[in-house]
């Protein structure tokens, strides 16, 4: 944890989740406002899904609310509050941070997806022109797919027992990369040069990842976003393997500056620090 | 200002004002939270009168909020709304701190008056026996009196431009002090041995305190709470015959660490540090 100083002047970015116990945002953020010089703190509220409406229309109303901070189970539902969207958090359909503009209007964004690919570091290049497998077409997922996309693959195969998701997240994808770029995944998906687990499959000694772990080779990318203190199964046999990794730790320090920038009143996409 | 760590287990004191900028709860408190190893922060929110019932009703219902402060203009509204109340906040009918049970109910208390008797240090025990002056029955006022009331003084003269207030704050201290210790400031008002200015006469200029200052002697003790950052008129010559003084400054820390242990869920008057 990071030291912040608060007084009178201090404005608030609220982050809203059920639990919120386990919110790294405070955490993370609060050293890069100050830093920055901004009189602005990241703090935690337990709202739970019952009390989301209530509370997010008395904070719009609080003047010195630069914002909110959203986490599961909230980021579909505060993106149907919201008062406007960024294109991401339209096409996604959910949110995870919110500005509070001074009339009270609420301008909502979504950083997961631009997080991911960011966190893959240099590896991000690997995305153009790749066959990818996305396992997970939860908010997660659909975040990432929408990213993914605008990195000009060759191919997306998208994986989720629900048919739905993986309708919405094709669907999401053709619309932006180009019709036929994306498809539901087949059988052949072990062949892709780049695994992205969405999910949190792998967590559990019990799970059973869906596609044949045997068909790693060292030169496939593997993305897990699961992993914040815990490694899958998918991880660790990538990393034996000597596979380049990335894990959600990568995930949320690369959004983490964006969405700084975003609470304090930057357009989406500037980073503060 | 003092530095604090939030986490996603921070539970927050939430300080309500209109303007809020100025309290210096926030950073008088965060410190003896952190000495004392709570994961307790507190952390200005701008709410107007308008909109103090429905900020209520959400933080009642927020369970990582262990408190609400309150200022200028809240402290008698939010005692209407609060569920219980401290003998003190009963009879003066104000709150400045208020407790957030795990059922949500609000618990308030008010440490205005104890803030200024504990402030006034080992002066403090020069109200006993003493003829004192209090100037203002609005909130602060009354506040004051009900502590000094528990001092044991032989008299105390209450001055207030509004004779409601007046009879109001005089009743409340013969109901503590006992019928007849306190009456309707006189003509021979500059004779008292402790003199209380409660109201912020003297911070503007053209102010004319409402006693002759010359009545003061070297032996009076003054105290005003109007001073945290400039000194009234009365102060000045005050301080000038070297008389004994007490200040806003003196009765905020007085009562913060009453403040922060009752935020901390101990009882009222058990201070944190």
């Amino acid at each position: 944890m990071s030291p912040v100083d608060i007084d009178g002047s201090t404005r608030i970015y609220a982050v809203f989740g059920d639990p919120v116990k386990q919110v790294q945002t405070p955490r993370l953020i609060n050293p890069i406002f100050a830093a920055a010089g901004c009189n602005l703190v990241a703090a935690p509220f337990h709202v739970t899904p019952s009390t989301l409406t209530a509370t997010w229309a008395v904070f719009r109303q609080l003047s010195n609310i630069a914002g909110i901070g959203v986490t599961v189970p909230h980021k579909v539902a505060a993106a149907r509050l919201c008062d406007s969207l960024t294109d991401a958090a339209r096409q996604v359909g959910a949110v995870n941070s919110i500005q509070r503009h001074a009339d009270g209007s609420m301008h909502g964004a979504q950083f997961d997806g631009i997080g991911f690919v960011q966190g893959l570091a240099s590896a991000r290049f690997r995305l153009k022109g790749a066959e990818i497998l996305l396992l997970g077409a939860g908010g997660a997922g659909r975040a990432i797919a929408h990213a993914l996309a605008a990195e000009a693959p060759a191919r997306v195969m998208v994986m989720d027992r629900d048919p739905e998701s993986v309708a919405f997240t094709v669907d999401l994808i053709n619309r932006v990369a180009g019709e036929g770029i994306a498809r539901k995944a087949g059988r052949d998906a072990g062949r892709a040069a780049v695994w992205i687990n969405a999910t949190p499959v792998g967590l559990k000694p019990g799970d059973e990842f869906p596609v044949e772990l045997a068909a790693l080779t060292p030169d496939t990318l593997v993305a897990d976003i699961a992993s914040l203190s815990r490694e899958t199964e998918l991880l660790a046999r990538a990393r034996e393997l000597g596979c380049t990794t990335s894990d959600g730790n990568d995930m949320l320090n690369a959004q983490i500056s964006l969405i700084a920038g975003f609470a304090a009143g930057h357009e989406a996409g500037s980073p503060l620090a």
